[in-house]
């Protein structure tokens, strides 16, 4: 089966438990509006590729893993939402969940999501404790305190930000549970896998301050054209305020797109040797295309 | 070392680790805010006394679910609190969450929290790997969808609600967490453990029903003196707005405590054999008289 349908088959499982017999509808509603349909599932794929790069020794794990990560980041989308954060109206083309349901709702949706996401993980846990118990443990440190997306978001609060700290956290935290939990699913060793999983998450970084301004979503990144591109990526937000440095502001917008593409390069050089290395760089390389389809002459991964 | 202590110093470490360095510190503030100093630790207190019932051999283990236990517990009491649910301005006698910090701080104190939860088990786990997958299973059962906390909150917002199913989740899920997860803890089965939760879950129940309206917490009822007792327990809100049949409205309050005390009998009466059932038939009967203590001659437990 391919990897999208396997993971879209996991995440649809999760769902169809958490709303089972008995659940209240409207929560029920909302936790299907918040993951389905999803965008591109990036970081679940991402896991997956991982996993069988590794030469995946249970898929039951791997589906198990990679539904649980996307739960935990579209629960991060729809707490991000809320109108104390971003305030936003629409997500994925449609009503953010609290717009389509309620605020009290989209809290709910939210926690719910981020419970699921763990419980999927128990339930594959019975043929293999022990590898689901480290899998739990990798998604909890990349999601929560101190280091996960909770603080990366937490940093915003803060007067005075460390950047490092707050980008590796809120944008690298996934991503390196990508890599490292695709690698322990399959009974590999999880620490060789962070740099990869880091590299990517720095890639999206600055191919966020590449996109262009119209409210394209960060997590929908199909083709970017260079004609389209802002001086500034973004309009003034939360990242102008606090400061964030732009890859497109300090480097402008083919330095930018020399560094995204540098980028790459060094994710694919830090794949470690794995059965199959060849056909994860090849995925990565597509990613890449895909980030800058537009800029042939200077993608050089 | 006293039950009391070992549930503060497995709290305190947590605490520790999500605040530790690199943390940021608003965020990490929230969090001991949210949990410090706690209530009566009732939820931790149950499984701890259930699991010494059992013949605890894993202290470590019990420690780490009690403490993701009332962890769990007190991230639910920072979103309820949210300006979208309760509003509260003050928990257990000090600002709330969103008042002390501010609105998106509280919905990522309370993510965190949950996450951190998990966490906890996960570090725990190293040394019997299935049983802390379980305890993790049992957690996210009774926290998530359908039928955990985050159901029963969801059910407020239902227009027709499954009062059965509400009660159950609102407040029973946490207690037969306890009892199952103690149980689970010192190796035995948690099946057997599910009445005496929920028993307790339905006493606690009554008792918020009978508690004077005084804005005493529930989670610190400490008296109950038939003087102060109003006829309808609770002023106008959540409760009856959506019609939950109130103990006292139905039963007056001599029909609401002769209820409480037949609940806390039958709690008693459904203890599984373990080596400790003495003594925890003791425990449960001491916090009987906790809640009802000016009633000696109804209390027949």
């Amino acid at each position: 089966m391919p990897i999208s349908q396997r993971i879209e088959a996991a995440i649809g499982a999760a769902l169809a438990h958490a709303s089972g017999a008995g659940a209240p509808r409207l929560l029920a509603g909302s936790l299907g509006h918040a993951v389905l349909p999803g965008g591109a599932r990036i970081r679940p794929t991402i896991l997956m590729s991982v996993a069988r790069a590794c030469g995946e020794d249970r898929p039951a794990l791997s589906d198990a893993a990679a539904a649980a990560l996307e739960l935990i980041h579209c629960a991060s989308l729809v707490h991000d939402d809320l109108p104390c954060f971003d305030d936003a109206d629409t997500r994925r083309g449609k009503p953010s969940v609290h717009r389509a349901y309620s605020e009290p709702l989209a809290v709910l949706a939210g926690d719910s999501l981020i419970v699921l996401a763990f419980d999927v993980l128990t339930r594959a846990g019975e043929e293999d404790a022990g590898r689901a118990l480290r899998l739990m443990g990798l998604l909890a440190r990349q999601t929560g305190m101190p280091h996960g997306i909770c603080a990366g978001q937490g940093w915003e609060s803060e007067a005075k930000i460390d950047l490092a700290a707050y980008h590796r956290a809120k944008t690298g935290a996934l991503f390196v549970a990508a890599t490292q939990m695709g690698a322990v699913a399959a009974g590999h060793e999880p620490e060789p896998w962070r740099d990869l999983g880091a590299l990517i998450g720095e890639a999206f970084q600055v191919a966020d301050d590449l996109r262009p301004d119209d409210g394209a979503l960060y997590d929908q990144l199909i083709e970017i054209d260079l004609d389209q591109l802002k001086p500034l990526g973004k309009p003034v937000g939360q990242d102008d305020l606090h400061g964030r440095p732009n890859a497109v502001a300090e480097l402008g917008v083919e330095g930018a797109v020399a560094r995204l593409s540098d980028i790459l390069a060094g994710a694919i050089a830090s794949i470690p040797s794995c059965p199959g290395e060849a056909a994860l760089a090849a995925m990565v390389r597509a990613q890449a295309e895909r980030i800058v389809p537009k800029l042939p002459a200077r993608i050089r991964v």
